[in-house]
Formats: structure tokens, sequence, C-alpha cells
């Protein structure tokens, strides 16, 4: 079974949608990536960090997961991360209320020894330094790496970003952070920018207008399922990343085409995170349901034209 | 040969896009739709009504392109129907700058004789008087009657426009107008809702986010095609209900599977388009270009998984 090394955020979150809010739940970037890549047959392993703060029943929901615990500090008297954000209405976009960096301020990732070969690295969003420095520690090439990443690195930290883009494989980038880092404005010119700055695959996530996957002149789109419902877009894109590495690991093929079908899956699992607040649908999601919301993504999208 | 009735505005429109701007140029709905629908077989005819200021190089370019244009009156002494308007930045919105009416206040359509038995009726976006006033021409039933319209006729004429929808088998609408017309922000819902009114089939048009299909709890997604530049949006959605309308209207069958098809056509259309400005791209494109980038949409959207 192939090996996916997850780095990101563990932490809690405070969400306010329209449709409600939430107290301090289960949240960061490496635990929705991890539980939307659990649907795939790898092992996988995170590397973090949280406080003694942070719930045990939290860290047994991942392990229950099949999901390597090992690699997340637990720091004795520290608090965990924390963000809190408020949705508009519309869902597209929202304010961040609340940020504590906590534990994560002076983050020093150690990756498992038994990971060290992993065969599929998710650099999920942090600091690009920390992204760097589990890089640093593998010691066989991995056969794929991919970075997610977001504004706050480009605002802050662009040096050390472009450093830690050079060296992956994949990037995904949603797309008004495509537009910062590249300065342009067409998608498809952002991509080719990208490109030139190492990632030899480009993925553009467009929230609820899908996702494009570049390769060079090479282009593929998968939608977002269109929903009655959109409850809470939190780690949404997370999980898109978490089932294109998952399913990229799991098959080991990386090739465009597999890329494409690892694009849809990342598409259909996000599908179900956003259907209710938190990483709540992804620990009750059943793999039966990804199968069969797999048959609607081919409806969807699949036609049968003959030339004319 | 199957018959294709196109009713809809021919006029001059100016456009100012970041890119540029025009001066008085071919514009209007049909015109678009007219010439999106003859890279079809089909034998198709514009009803609608110029000013004697309307240049005979256009009605000409219009015979060219085997549209009958009997059914387009020329007012003696008016002027054509005038439209200008600004892009935004993002060509993602606009402002109209100007619009004046002129031979369309008084506009009574009539339907010539050849196409009272048309089989298919693509109603562009007019009056919904006037689209009634097509319907009420034909003396046998349409196999496909779609309607286009937008949200200036919801907010001054919504009787007229409730009738006229309740006749139709198919209507394409933007999103923000399916959302008004429905009062529903998911488009999942607003399609619904849409249905209640009396369309069969319901089109949400997406502008660069694509366009989808709804039956019932059918939907079908077709892209945008990701192009490096966007000259001129100006349409683009009338040229989509023109690639629809023609491909229906030449295939004569109207099975969901065949919308989907007649939806990429659209799209492929759509997608030359806005390449440059007003209809210069139209009037130039080949049969073998649109044969060719229907290839890239397949590219674009077509995917073969196996379920794990």
């Amino acid at each position: 079974m192939n090996k996916l090394l997850i780095v990101g955020t563990v932490a809690f979150d405070a969400i306010e949608t329209p449709f409600g809010k939430t107290d301090k739940i289960l949240g960061g970037a490496a635990t929705y990536i991890g539980l939307s890549a659990s649907f795939f047959n790898v092992k996988s392993a995170i590397v973090s960090v949280v406080g003694d703060d942070f719930p045990q029943e939290y860290l047994d929901l991942l392990t229950n997961k099949n999901i390597d615990i090992s690699g997340i500090e637990v720091v004795k008297g520290g608090k965990t991360f924390f963000w809190s954000g408020k949705y508009h209405n519309d869902l597209n976009s929202r304010d961040t209320l609340e940020t504590q960096l906590n534990v994560l301020a002076d983050f020093n990732p150690v990756v498992p020894n038994d990971y060290k070969n992993a065969e599929v690295v998710m650099l999920g969003n942090l600091h690009p330094l920390v992204q760097s420095g589990v890089l640093d520690q593998m010691t066989s090439t991995p056969k794929l790496i991919v970075l997610d990443t977001m504004n706050f690195w480009m605002d802050c930290a662009l040096p050390e970003l472009m450093d830690v883009i050079k060296r992956v494989d994949v990037i995904t980038i949603n797309d008004e952070e495509a537009r910062q880092l590249s300065g342009e404005y067409s998608l498809v010119k952002a991509a080719a920018k990208i490109h030139t700055m190492g990632p030899k695959y480009v993925v553009i996530k467009k929230g609820e207008h899908g996702a494009l996957l570049f390769e060079g002149k090479n282009v593929f789109f998968a939608p977002a399922l269109p929903l009655e419902e959109v409850f809470d877009p939190t780690g949404a894109g997370d999980t898109f990343a978490g089932g294109f590495s998952g399913y990229i690991a799991q098959s080991e093929n990386v090739s465009f085409d597999n890329m494409k079908n690892g694009i849809i899956y990342g598409s259909n699992l996000a599908s179900f995170c956003v259907e209710k607040f938190g990483t709540e649908r992804m620990e009750q999601l059943e793999k039966e349901e990804v199968h069969s919301r797999l048959q609607q993504f081919k409806a969807l999208t699949q036609f049968d034209i003959e030339l004319s």
C-alpha cells in the first residue's frame, strides 16, 4: 500500500454561515485532507501540531480513520490553532473574525521515520518554510508532491513561497490567488505563468464553479456538483486536495489522464464536505455514497456527440 | 431539412471593453442566433424589424449565411434599435450606456408563411408580447420552443413574461435572472421552481462559468472553454442559444441526451463569439474550426474512471 504524507493544520474552527453558527469544532487543513484521503487504499499520516487543549476524541477520530497521528506534536501547556470566520450570504466569500496562531507560531514539523519515503506528499496550507521543512526530511524522492497555499503567504512570505513552489509537482490554488500569484487575469495565462515557477501541474479551484487542471496546453475541468443547499464551505478546498492526493497515492499513476480522475474524486468528496457544518459530513460519509456520487458526476459531464 | 424560426432584435451595437471600443456595428439577439445556427443543416428565418438606416450589406451578410430575411420588416423612415454598453474590467458585468428602441417600439412580428410550421422556434430576447405574438401565428405545434429572456422583462412585464414562459419547452436564462425569476438562490432550487412555471427544460447560463441544463432531477453541465483572452462577451448568450436551437433543429431529437449535445454545441459556438468584437468572429468562422473545438470540449470534460 502506498503512503501519503499530509502536512497542515489540525485546529479549532468556529464558523458562522447564514444557516447557523458553531462553537469551537474540529477543523484544520490536514484534518480535512486526512478525512478525505481516508476513502482510498493508502497509508496516511498527518504532520501537525496541537496544544494539550486538543480533545483526545478528535485525535481518536483521526486514528479510527486509519490515519497515523504519530507526527502530530502535542505541546504541553500550549493552545491549539484557532480560526473563526463568518460567511456572507452567497457563501462565496467570508470574513475572518479571529486567528490565534498559538502553537503554530513555533511549529517545527517532524516527519515520522516510516513516512520519509512516502510516495505522495500533500503539503496543506501552512507557512511555506514549514512546507519546505517537510520536503527536506524526505529520504527518497516522492512520486508526486502537491502543494496547497493561499494569498496570505503571497502577501507576507512570497520569497519563501516561491522557493517551495519550485520544488513541487502540483500546486492547488484558488482563482483569485492564481491571479495574484501570476499577475494575469485570464486563468489560462495565469496557469501558464505558474508553470514557469516550477509545478508541472496547476490546479485552479473555483469553488462552486469547479476546478481546472492544467499541464501545459492540456486542460481538464471538473464542475462542482450542483447542490440544493450548500451549508458550510469550510474545508471544501482541503477536502478536494485530500481526494486528489489520496486517489493519486492509491493509483500511483501520475499521468495527466489519471490526474483528471483525481480532480473528479476531489470534486466528488468536496461536494459532501459542504453539506454539513465542519467535518460532520466527512466523518459519517460511506464509501458507497462516494461511488454513487461518481455516477452523478458522470451523468453531469459525459456526453456522446457524433460529428455532424 | 427542418426549419428553425428565429425571433429577436437585429440591431446596431456600440461596445466598449478594456480592449477597445467600436462605432455602431451589427448586433442584435436574432443576428447572433442566426449566425450561430447557420452552422447546422437547417433552414432558418429571422423575424425582426429594422429602420431604413440599416445597411444593405448587413442584410446581405445574413442572406449569404442562408438565413431567410423575408420576416425582417424594414420601416421606411424608421431608425434601427441601438444599444451601447461598456464592460467592466473583468468582462463579467457591464453598464448600458444607451438604449434607443426606435422601430422596436411598435414592432408587430409577422411570421413568413413558409415558417408557420417550423419544427423549432427560438424566441430571442424581446418583449414577451412579441414572443407570444409569434407563437400565435404558428399553424402547427413546433417540436420545440426555446425562449431566451432577461431581467428587464421581469421588472417591467412580468405577467406577460409568465404567460409566454408557460408556452415554451425550454427557457434559457442567466444565473442572476434565474434567481430573480424564482426567488431562490440555489440554482438547483431555482430550476425546480422555473419548471413549475411551464418549461420542461431549464438552461441556466453562467457566462465564463458554463451552463447547466435541468430536466427535473436530471442535470447536465457544459463548461465554457477556458480562453487566453475574452475580447468581447457581447452576443455570447445569443450565440449559445443559436447553437443549441440550431443543433436541435438539425437533429430533430428532443431527448435529454440530445439536449446535452445541444448545450455543448452552444458552448462551443459561444467560445468563438467572444474572441473578437461583435459578430466579427462568427462571420469568419469555418465549420472545420467548430469540429476541432468540439475535440477540445471532449478533452476538457471527458474522463474514464473505474470504480475503486
